[in-house]
């Protein structure tokens, strides 16, 4: 069982504009520290424009920032928007179910109880909950937000 | 996000034998009803097997049974060992691992914590909920143990 690569890059998009909110970002930036793919992250990038949590400047010195506070932005809402879908099984999808037993199994209810269960446990994550260090393994809230890309140095962040 | 086909044979196949216990069943009668590769069936059967949820009775008459009562057959130890992994993401994985935020980051803990929510939830079902009509919507304990498959006219059902 896995997410899907394109919500752990958005997820990764989300947690290098939260770390460096003191400027504006560029894909390519995202895509050299990630050794990603600028065209991935471009899609990622739109959808998370769509959803709000990304904003846009534009202009010779634009980028990218978070559209919404990182508290604000719930990793929950964020995962249901990335994931194509949460077809756990073959009788969760229309268009290809064959399953004989669709009318009267038990199975679907499970796997949709757990599939709540997991995302329940997302929608009470927020962003500023990721870029917190070790938030939660000391319990301490005075930890102060991760600097997690503070030893590399890429074009644009030597620009500004 | 979603899990492997795999593991939807597997639960069929622990469905369909828990739904055909007053005979011994053959690989090619699960194939056939649910339009499966046999091979992959094979597979599939020989890891249940190796779990002690299926037992083979050989023999020309044989065929398989369950290797155990369907209450005794909890569907999240079935779904741990059918799965080959819960990497929800990249940093999940040792040895594809080049995330350079591992060392410090919160999601991996958030995922880890979804993810065993999602179990925890398999882990409270056994084979034996799976093939009770609508148990869990009427709440009746009384209800007979579903007949999927009474329409389905297989070659060994004719035989026996």
């Amino acid at each position: 069982m896995k997410l899907t690569t394109y919500t752990d890059y958005a997820l990764r998009t989300l947690m290098y504009l939260a770390a460096n909110r003191e400027r504006l970002v560029t894909i390519q930036d995202i895509a050299d520290v990630h050794h990603i793919a600028k065209n991935h992250l471009t899609k990622v990038v739109h959808q998370l424009g769509v959803l709000g949590v990304v904003a846009t400047v534009r202009g010779r010195n634009g980028g990218l920032k978070l559209g919404k506070e990182p508290v604000q932005i719930n990793i929950g809402a964020v995962v249901r928007s990335t994931e194509p879908d949460f077809f756990m099984a073959e009788c969760f999808d229309p268009s290809k179910n064959e399953c004989i037993l669709t009318s009267c199994c038990g199975l679907k209810n499970v796997l949709r109880s757990a599939t709540t269960a997991y995302l329940g446990v997302l929608d009470g994550v927020t962003l500023e909950n990721l870029v917190r260090k070790n938030v939660a393994r000391t319990g301490k809230a005075e930890v102060k937000p991760l600097r997690f890309y503070a030893a590399v140095k890429t074009k644009s962040s030597h620009r500004t």
